[in-house]
């Protein structure tokens, strides 16, 4: 294998399937990197089984040449010292060589590496998914779809199911929704005309969260295709493959409250910032707890006290507040992150009681939902 | 206690005092900032018994007034929470207030925290420095001599002195010297008239680090004033005290070879980034080792090489190499840091074979000096 790359397309390369690859995988081999070359370009792969990523660098490319003088071939390399190498490689081309006893060279101005590889014959063959549909959707929506929702995915192990976010694919609408059970993010959006439909999909949401680091902020399309235990994105040069959790994801719409006793316009960023405000006082305290309380049509006070280091009040002004007076209590971290999720300047909340979930929605009616359980407090 | 500040300028000198808080002190009121107004301003100090820090904000400045409404008092105020209760502040000016039973209240726009205090009474009276004698120096300058010498202090607790700077003032021209017996960093610079001589003064090391994180970039002058068990520096509005390390500080002039046998004029950061990837093949040996070797009059080979990853071999052109050829194994990270802290384009290497220490200084006879033992490769 022999090829001359230009530094700077490699480095990007490289960081994105490093994104798959883990020091800690129990199939020694996958802690390498994957380099293959083609007469048409160079594929590199990382997997740590259950994520994988293959980034592909065509030999040209709108007219630029990327790669020259390329001899097919693969190897696998050692993830942990490559990135750092190429990085700091003192030229923009770089020349990558191997030989029949799995050596690497690596040449750029006047440094030469050596490195020991591996035989790419070893590494596993990826799961290629057996389906022809797919559906396309532009990236940058993904990616906010993915933000707005798997922040609430589940951290603990005991559910596993409900580590990952459930995606359903329905008349053309598409829905992603996350629970750790106290809290729900959902937001659908519709997709281009596909027969593509399913229900029961659920995406570990450490893979999202490794796909949204690697795609960029771009209209252009993503195609995913999805089988029983695989889904695929692919963009133009990038594949990326994540397993699926096994399990029946629990019904969620039936907790969503279809009536509300109290609602609230008000400026998100205002919230926001009272909210953020009043949990500075019981840092170490998980999910540290907020009160709000309606004081007639156009206040609202948040509150919060922390016995051993003291009490924070801040009143704020609200668009409106319709229907009964109400004090709740909530977790600040939650209604934080989902403030944030919104994305719009104003929002409403919906309150039926102060023992029930209440719902946070955009005030514009975009199908964005963030719905979260009150906590009790005595 | 009473006044209204600038929420900014409170913000500046609660981030300053807090580099001396440690939550881990055997002192719970240590823990602690101390609030002090004035009829003139407002002092903070902060302190963890070893450093000892106080801002003072005067009232008025530069005809611009930071503070408005000051009711004398102090007050001592939990340093967990303060500085992000004072960033995010809705408003640019706040209203702090205590009563008689220690309770502090901060108002900003709608907000209002309410937090227990403590008497200031209580917080250990800082020792006063005992001596009218003291030297100026700009404040840059003093921050770029401490970064020249601080990085080669020994982080080991079994020689405590080495864990300090070594200060000596001595016919107006003062020397930092820090080693920690594999490699050595020194610097002297002039200073203004004085009639302070002093020899045996070490600072702790964490010390200057802080000193240095508070300082700003500029010349205006920093006040030096040393007693046999405590340092001041005085800035116009900011004291910093430490105190010193007991103990002798070993006699290092000798282990400075005064001939050399080979001598190399090399570009700074040529041999920094050649030798700085040369040491990637060995991250997790601490303190890799490369190798350099003299080819003749004009080229010098870095190489290193880790059985189980591969080697790495580069050719630098130097400017000039005089004297023996020469083969030695030193660590790339004694020496990364010794040519970071040069600060000039061109070095000059002395080495007196491969056995003994050898010198790094700038080629145009700044009085820096980086020593570094070489390592024994078998």
């Amino acid at each position: 294998m022999k090829f001359i790359i230009s530094r700077d397309q490699l480095i990007t390369s490289v960081q994105d399937v490093m994104k798959a690859i883990s020091s800690r995988t129990v199939i020694p081999i996958l802690t390498g990197i994957k380099i293959e070359a083609k007469k048409h370009g160079i594929i590199l792969t990382g997997s740590d089984s259950d994520i994988s990523i293959e980034s592909y660098i065509p030999a040209e490319q709108d007219e630029n040449v990327n790669i020259e003088h390329i001899e097919e071939g693969s190897i696998v390399l050692q993830a942990k010292y490559f990135p750092d190498i190429v990085r700091k490689l003192p030229e923009k081309m770089v020349e990558i060589e191997s030989d029949e006893n799995l050596k690497l060279t690596i040449r750029s101005g006047k440094a030469e590496f050596n490195l020991n590889g591996q035989d790419a014959e070893e590494y596993p063959q990826l799961p290629t998914l057996q389906t022809d549909e797919s559906f396309e959707m532009p990236t940058d929506l993904l990616k906010s779809l993915t933000k707005q929702t798997v922040f609430a995915v589940s951290t603990m192990e005991t559910r596993p199911i409900l580590t990952g976010v459930h995606m359903k694919l329905n008349a053309n609408t598409l829905t992603f929704t996350a629970t750790d059970s106290h809290r729900l993010a959902s937001r659908e959006i519709p997709v281009n005309e596909t027969n593509v439909e399913f229900s029961n999909i659920v995406v570990p949401g450490k893979s999202l969260t490794e796909l949204n680091k690697i795609l960029g902020d771009t209209p252009e399309p993503v195609e995913i295709s999805v089988t029983n235990n695989q889904i695929l994105f692919r963009t133009k040069h990038l594949k990326f493959m994540s397993r699926l959790l096994d399990g029946n994801y629990p019904e969620t719409s039936r907790l969503i409250p279809d009536q509300s006793k109290t609602v609230l316009h008000v400026k998100t960023k205002e919230l926001l910032n009272t909210i953020d405000r009043a949990s500075l006082l019981a840092k170490e305290e998980r999910n540290n707890v907020v009160k709000l309380t309606t004081e007639g049509d156009h206040l609202v006070e948040i509150t919060s006290n922390s016995p051993e280091v003291g009490t924070v009040a801040e009143e704020i002004t609200v668009q409106s507040m319709e229907g009964e007076e109400l004090k709740i209590s909530f977790s600040s971290k939650y209604m934080i992150d989902a403030l944030k999720a919104i994305e719009y300047d104003d929002v409403k909340i919906e309150f039926t009681g102060a023992m029930r979930p209440f719902i946070i929605r955009p005030a514009n009616e975009d199908p964005i939902l963030q719905l979260i359980l009150p906590v009790r407090t005595y």
